[in-house]
């Protein structure tokens, strides 16, 4: 790997892969771009860039080889071993995604779990026992995390955060709804649940007011 | 409102709105559109060409009036107002949405709560009771909801999204880890934490390959 891919390619890629995956399981051992544009929801002609990057043209009537593809663009994305993460925030968000089992199937290990309320410290969610915020470094160092996920409140974040960053590790997905300032060298991506609704509310109003009624068919 | 953002623009929006409130809580009046860069994390020229997308020009060595600013951004995004959520799946995620402190304050009420699991259906998750996902359109029409968030196992998505599709709600957002269909008229936007791992993991392998060690100082 040489040539940083760009943002949108690398997203459209994790679309493939799970597409590819669902094919591999019900055996289907080519696809055209055209089948993987439908099925990722983006165009073909966005499937064939995305996949020329990686050197990978599929063939005119036959198109790409499912397995082949697959394993190229896991490869591409770092994703032939497993990542080791952990969990700061053990409420409901951090337990919900101590839970979620799409992690491990995509090759994502949970391997520790925080929080900092001693009455949460020590008890089990799903096989992990969770551990105190106060041992962040000396835990993150005996997992071997090279990712965290920060799943706790906007006033504790961007303290938590620079812990992180000074334990050594360099990428962080953050669910706190604040802006964290991280050095150049980490990459910091953040999921807001409430940024994901506000940008369905804009497109939302343009379709109808709300007190106009719920848009529901008069029927 | 009669021209459509670029998404990015939106997405900063969100981002911008979150810095002033704070700067608003904090008592302050103006913000240079450095400074408003500066906590939001991108560009003072994006700033400027969001900002003007919006009609709001700073004054130059003034900056932008911080309360004015703040009420533009919600209009445009169409936050004057509450939207009513509804939640279908009560599992973990689910369970951690509903009690996201986030969303009221940011003027999303989350009005229903949905479950197929005859155990959880009743139950009181925060101030909301588990209602039966079999009566899922009785329920959105009854609670007005106008914005639907999914989270429940890939298997059933596609088909509760076909049902909050047909009950005639066009903004949904969806923590499926699949590819859902929606026809043209329905906003869907997808948040799955595992793409943003992957994401992460892209990055990370181009920094160091996990075998090398964690990645910390040797100190």
């Amino acid at each position: 790997m040489t040539r940083q891919l760009p943002s949108a390619t690398v997203a459209r890629l994790t679309v493939y892969l799970r597409s590819l995956s669902a094919m591999l399981a019900d055996g289907v051992e080519r696809v055209s771009s055209e089948a993987l544009a439908e099925t990722a929801g983006v165009s073909s002609s966005n499937v064939r860039k995305d996949l020329s990057y990686l050197g990978s043209h599929g063939t005119r009537g036959v198109g790409y080889e499912v397995q082949r593809l697959s394993g190229n663009i896991a490869a591409t994305l770092g994703l032939t071993h497993d990542w080791r993460v952990a969990i700061v925030g053990a409420g409901n968000l951090g337990r919900a995604l101590a839970r979620y089992t799409g992690f491990e199937s995509r090759g994502f290990d949970v391997v520790a779990l925080f929080d900092a309320d001693q009455l949460i410290v020590g008890n089990e969610v799903g096989w992990l026992r969770v551990s105190d915020v106060r041992d962040l470094e000396v835990v993150l160092a005996r997992t071997r995390a090279t990712m965290v996920v920060l799943a706790l409140p906007g006033t504790v974040a961007q303290q938590v955060c620079d812990r992180v960053v000074a334990a050594g590790v360099h990428s962080i997905l953050s669910f706190a709804p604040v802006v964290l300032q991280v050095p150049d060298s980490v990459n910091l991506r953040k999921v807001d649940m409430a940024t994901e609704l506000q940008i369905l509310a804009y497109h939302a109003q343009r379709i109808h007011e709300p007190g106009d009624g719920p848009g529901r068919p008069s029927a």
